[in-house]
Formats: structure tokens, sequence, C-alpha cells
């Protein structure tokens, strides 16, 4: 087993993987970028090193100075957490070529999966379902036009190398075509620096529904059930629940047995995650496969009595796993709290917390690197808690979710919490009776006084 | 179902309660003494009325002002937490007087079970298996000593209405029985105004294991499986877990048939607690029965995704329970945190919390009332919060409550964190090598700076 886990991360997912380290009796080395010296990462950890000034690409993106850390201070292994080095191919080999044990996957593996076009091209071989549309990069204007008839209207135009929304264009009929293709290119190469485009066929009414697999170093793998991560604002999630409403056994059935396929074609080692778009007709197209943890991991934890950090430490030090698929006993939500102003466009709102009182008591769990008196810095994503709620209906868990959000005080800063609380009320929501439009045509209520 | 539940307690049980009723759409009145006007199950109550002035007679004990709160309110039910009111058959009996339903056993079953000497009468016409000893109260010093002689040495001396350890001796031979006799009567004359004492067998290397219970209107009842309290200090119990590490399948089948027998006999309503001594033997011996809920009752909670509270409601509504005996899938522990000076012979520490940090993330559950900046009162338990952890193992539920008592911050007074976090470390703790008398020989260590 390891016995120094240098953590390449910060928030509370360096919390996180800090906490069940401790609980495994091994010792700890958090990274800091100067903005993040006040962090509960920074505290909790056996050791801390800085790594540079607030621009991520002066510190947490810093292989050079990450591996340099993990050098002075002994760490034979790196938890990447997500987001950041999570998914980069270069530093997952950096740290096989320093001996240093990257909890991830392969960069054979990332590489994989990190490339959206590639991924489809392996899911094919591998014979899991995708969405129709291009197989590989597009061409030109003309075979691209060509491509969208044969598939049919609507369809997505994405840039391979994207994320969070950029570069994206969804395309209803021919004559739009043309501006959506050049403008997406323009946008990727300037976000990315790499203008490559794929073409996918547009799924009416899709559900936005995951598979938590994980396989071990003798390529064995098994899925731990799904996620329904439909509840999106701009291609950020905001809330995430398993079981999803949607879900039936067989569906599950047949999306975990795709999900696990995909993962043993790859041989693919460590925690991850394989999305899948769910139409109204309950078909599904693999979309994308996350090759590390989420942030939406412990709704996961709490239906299956396993801790998934533990599990892919675990698995990086080469114990195999029991290959038993899970089916959730419980049902559990969480709710991303975000600094941001949810009355005002969900503007980031960094500061200093002030007042801090957190809920708690049965079926409540709060991840969180925040305190009373944390100043917020500006630089990073604004989430800065997670709340989940776990009960053995689906009702209960909103309810206690409710309940949770009316204790939660958190001063000084603007949150989420007032448009989690008035989902929770949402019919709608109540009902499962969502898709990822859904946040399209949710209007918060104003503060009543 | 209740539209409106007033509970007649304090602290993090009343908490605790409110917060399921919210969970469940039942308004709640909370009800207060002066001392109490900062506690937070004042602030999450929909309704909250002040009872009296701090001495628990004029305040939590006074029947006459909770039920006049309820009326005014006009709640439909009561639930009475832990101690206070909780086994106290006039209230039970006026509250059925004036049509509130009480969350609770019936005054004829708290007879039944709160006398201890009535109770092991109850027992062994039940066919449940009892300590030997005498049967009802001990007559003259005679009577006594010829009863002993028949019991055999050791034998405990107990005062029938006692608790805490009052009126309560040991005797390791006959020409110390005497002695012992007169002063505990003394004792529990100046008590409890009730000077009857009862006879047992003292029981060597006991554990102190409870089987929770739960009975509905019907006459049907089940366990919830055991937990060990054995880790105590002057009768208060400190750290408990499920399942206890002496147990084997075998024991808690025979238990819990026993303490489902015991419920059934008496038709037993509502949550309770059947507490045996066992001994090295394996023996088990009825102890008491606690007609409540308990301290501890998070942990069972834990282990079988199960609601007590709620079900204590639903139960006292009418609802009739699945008859489902429960066996724990996972390990459970809870760390009472007192606001006591554990380097100072656990001296209560009041005062006011300066700084609260509460430990979070995956298996840890807090149950508390207080937060930065409340004071605690001197007048009252010094119980200020539970700390749960829970895991696949008990190794892991270790090691968790170990990283969640290093996270715990609570400054401004003294706490019993250092205590437990020494405890987790203890060779005999970890081994599950524990008896009642584990803290007459536990020592704490000074803290190293």
């Amino acid at each position: 087993m390891f016995k120094k886990i240098l953590i390449a991360n910060r928030g509370e997912i360096a919390l996180r993987v800090i906490r069940t380290c401790r609980e495994m009796g091994i010792k700890t080395v958090a990274v800091y970028s100067t903005a993040d010296a006040e962090s509960l990462h920074v505290r909790f950890a056996d050791e801390a090193v800085c790594i540079g000034p607030a621009p991520s690409k002066d510190s947490y993106l810093k292989i050079p100075n990450i591996i340099a850390a993990a050098e002075i201070t002994n760490a034979d292994a790196i938890h990447p957490g997500y987001g950041f080095l999570s998914e980069n191919s270069r530093f997952s080999k950096i740290c096989e070529e320093h001996d240093i044990k990257f909890i991830g996957a392969s960069a054979e593996q990332i590489d994989r999966m990190g490339d959206k076009a590639t991924a489809k091209e392996t899911m094919i071989e591998a014979g899991v379902p995708v969405v129709p549309g291009s197989e590989g990069l597009l061409g030109s204007l003309e075979d691209t036009k060509k491509l969208a008839k044969e598939v049919g209207y609507p369809v997505m135009l994405k840039a391979t190398a994207g994320g969070g929304g950029k570069g994206m264009r969804a395309v209803w009929k021919e004559e739009d075509i043309e501006k959506a293709f050049e403008s997406a290119k323009q946008e990727a190469a300037a976000a990315f620096g790499n203008d490559g485009m794929y073409m996918e066929k547009l799924i009416e009414e899709p559900r936005h529904i995951e598979i938590q697999i994980i396989g071990d170093q003798y390529g064995k793998a098994c899925h731990l059930s799904e996620r329904d991560c439909s509840i999106q604002r701009r291609h950020q999630k905001l809330t995430e629940e398993t079981p999803s409403p949607f879900m039936t056994d067989e569906l599950r059935d047949a999306m975990g047995e795709a999900a696990v396929k995909a993962a043993e074609y790859i041989k693919y080692e460590g925690a991850g995650t394989v999305e899948f778009l769910v139409d109204k007709h309950r078909n599904f197209y693999f979309m994308e496969m996350n090759t590390r943890i989420q942030v939406e991991h412990p709704i996961t934890e709490q239906v299956i009595d396993y801790d998934l950090i533990r599990e892919q430490i675990l698995v990086a030090a080469g114990v195999p796993i029991s290959g038993k698929n899970y089916t959730p006993k419980l049902h559990s939500i969480e709710c991303r709290i975000n600094a941001e102003d949810p009355y005002n466009d969900f503007r980031p709102s960094p500061g200093r917390i002030t007042t801090l009182h957190a809920p708690g008591g049965h079926g409540v769990r709060l991840d969180t690197h925040v305190y009373g008196g944390y100043a917020i810095p500006p630089n990073y994503d604004s989430m800065i808690a997670k709340l989940i709620t776990t009960a053995q209906t689906r009702e209960e868990a909103i309810n206690k979710m409710k309940r949770a959000l009316d204790e939660f005080v958190i001063e000084g800063i603007k949150t989420t919490i007032p448009f989690h609380r008035q989902l929770m009320d949402d019919p709608d929501f109540i009902a499962g009776n969502y898709t990822t439009a859904f946040m399209e045509s949710f209007k918060i209520k104003p503060i009543e006084d």
C-alpha cells in the first residue's frame, strides 16, 4: 500500500481525498496556490507545499511544480481529483516515468477516452451504442452538410476538445449549418487551440444519465449503478440523484452492461464514469467517458455503502475488485452549493464567509472545504459545498434535502441555496419529470420577506 | 397523521425530533426554558413557547405548563424525547386525558417497566432471563443476608427508583452487607424519596448490550439489533457501537427473541430498548427496559437505514410495523461529546463556544444543537453533540471516527473530544476487548504540545 499520497487538487475534493487517506493510515501531501493558503485541505494534510500563484496554469496545472513537490516529500502516489490534471495523459505518463503511481487511468486509456471523437470510435468497436453522427472529425462544410442529411436534422456540432458548452451548436435545418459550423470552429480554436469538430444526432427530450464503473489492473470492471445529472445549467450540473427517476431495472441492466463492456474493452483501471444520453423512448447513447472521480460521486457512495476514493486507492495499489455490480438500495440527492447569486444570473459571488452553520442529523452528508471566516478566492470554480441527503425513498430524500437546505446558513456571500430550495418544491422535479432542458424554463421566484 | 407535534424536551433530541417532523410535513412546537432561548431547537421549530425558568422542575418537568403550551398551540401529539418526562406514566396519562397523543408508551406500560423490581417480575412472567436475585423488594437486613447466600456472592444492592449509580452497592462478602445495605437505603431515600432496594447477582466481566425494539398498537414487535454500551463512566454511557464486537449471530438471535418476547408480553407500543448484561460466557440477563428513544439510537439508524423517530411517529399514528427483525449490514460508532474537562475528572465546562467547526464527509453524522457563538447553560446535562461514524467494517468505522474527531474544532469550552480520540487508539478498545469496568482502568494521557 502507498505510504504517502500527494493530492494534486484543491477545495472539497482535495479534502475528500485527504479524509480517506487518513482513514487508511496513508500520509498526505497537499499542494496549494498562494490564494488557497487558508483552505482546509492545507490544514488537514500531513504536509503542504505551495506550488505557485493563483492562476491555475501557474500552480495546479504546472506539472513540474507538482512533480517536484512529490519528489521533495517522497510521495509514492498522486491523486489528481477532478478537473485540473485529472484527465491529462501527459501528466499520467510523467508520473509513471518518475515512478510515482498516478491514481487514475493510464495515459493510453485517457487518450482513448479524452478525445471525444476517438472515444466514439472506440465505443463503436466495443459494441456500445453511440449517438449517430460523424465517424471521427468532420471535413469540409460540404461533407458536413451531406452527413447532416444522412443523420437527419436536428444535429449537434461539437468541438472535439470541447467542454462546458464551448464550440457547440444545435442545428435544426440545413440553411443554418454553414454559419453554425464556422462560428463553432472559431470558438473552439480560440478556447482550446483545436478547431476539430464532430457531429451528432440531437437527441430530443434527453436525460443525462451516467454509469459509475470501476476497473482493476486485471482487466475486470463492474458498475455501481447510475446517476441522473439532467438538471444542468449551461452544461454545468447543479443537482444529481440516484437512482434516476426515469430508470427501470431493464434499462439499468442494459446501460450497466454497456458501461462495463466499454471499460473492459480498454482494460480501464480505476474509477470512471460512462455518460449516456437517454431519449424519451429509453434508447441510450454513449456520450463520453470521464476517466476520473466525478464531483457527484458521493450519491453513489451513499446508496451502495462504498467509499469510492478508497476503492480508487486500492485499485491503484493492485487490489482486485470484487466484480459485483450494484443496485441502489436507497435514494440519494446532491445539491452543489455554489458561491453564486441565483437572483443575478448565477454570477460568481466570492468573498469572506462571515457565518456558517452546517445542517446535520439523520441522512445528511456535507462535503466542504469552507468554514466561517474563510475567504473564497475569486480564481476558481465557485462550488463551495456539496450537500447530500439519503433516505429509503426519493420523496423522503427530497424532504430531507428541503429541511437540510432550510438549516444551512451561509452569510457574507450569495449562494445557490435558495435555488436548490425552490427546485425541491418544483412540481416537475418532484414528479421526476425533467430532461437536460429543465433549467431553460425554470424561473427562480423572488425572495419572500 | 398528526398535524402538529409539541416536543417536550431540549437540546439535540428536541432538534432531532423537529428535523424528522419537518421531513414528514408535520408542524412543530418547541418548548424552552429561559436559559435555552438561544438553542437551535427553538429556532428550527415552527412555534416556540417559553415554559419557565431554568431549573427543570420549573419548566421541562412542569406538566401543567407543557400541557398548556400544547393546548394553546393546538398540538395534537407530544414527543417527550429522552429524560425529563419521557418515562413519566402520569404525564403519559395526562396527555391521554387531554386528547393529546403521547408519542411513547402508555402509562400502564411505563409503570410495568419503569420500576425495576416490577419490571423484573414482569420479565420472569414473560420468560425472559433475569439476573438471579430478589423477587421484588428486599425486606429486613436478615432476609437480605439470607438471600445473598442463596444467590451467591458477589451481589449488587440497588435502589428500585435508582439511576445514575445512586443507591447502588457491590457486596463481595457477608461481613460487608450490613453497612452497604444501610448506606444505600439512606442514599436512595435522599435522592429519590424512595428507599426500596433489590438485590442481584453481580455479573462478572459484564457487557452492557441492549436490543432496540419497536412495537405497534396491534401487539406486534420486532427488534432492530443490538448496541454495545459497555464504555461507561459512573454508569454514564460515553461511546456506543453496533454491532457489538462481542456479538455472535446465535447470541443476537437469542437476545433479539427475548427482547421481542418482553415487548409483546406487555403489548409494548413505540420504540423501546431492552438492556441486558452479558457475561463472559455469553449468558445474558435482562437488566431494564427503557420505554423511550435512547441517546444512542442513531447508530442503529445508520446500520439499518431506518429513521427511528419517524417510526415512533408512525406507530403512534396507528401504522402497523413490518415486523421484520434487522441485522446490521454496517458498523456504526457514536461518541458523546460532552462539555466536560476530561483532564479534570470530567468536570462540567459550560460557557460560550467561540469557534465551532464540524467534521463532515463520507460516513460522518453529527447531531448537535450548538453552534459557534452559542452559550451552553450550566443547568442541564453536559452533552453537546453526538458524533457518529459508519463504515463497512469496525476497523474502518474506528478510523473514520479518529479522523472526524481530529477535524472537530470546538473552542471556548473544554470537551471530551480528546478522551474519545485516545479511546479510539486504545489497544483493548480496538480489539473489542472491554467490559463495563473498562473506564475504571482507562487513564487519559497528557496533551502533547
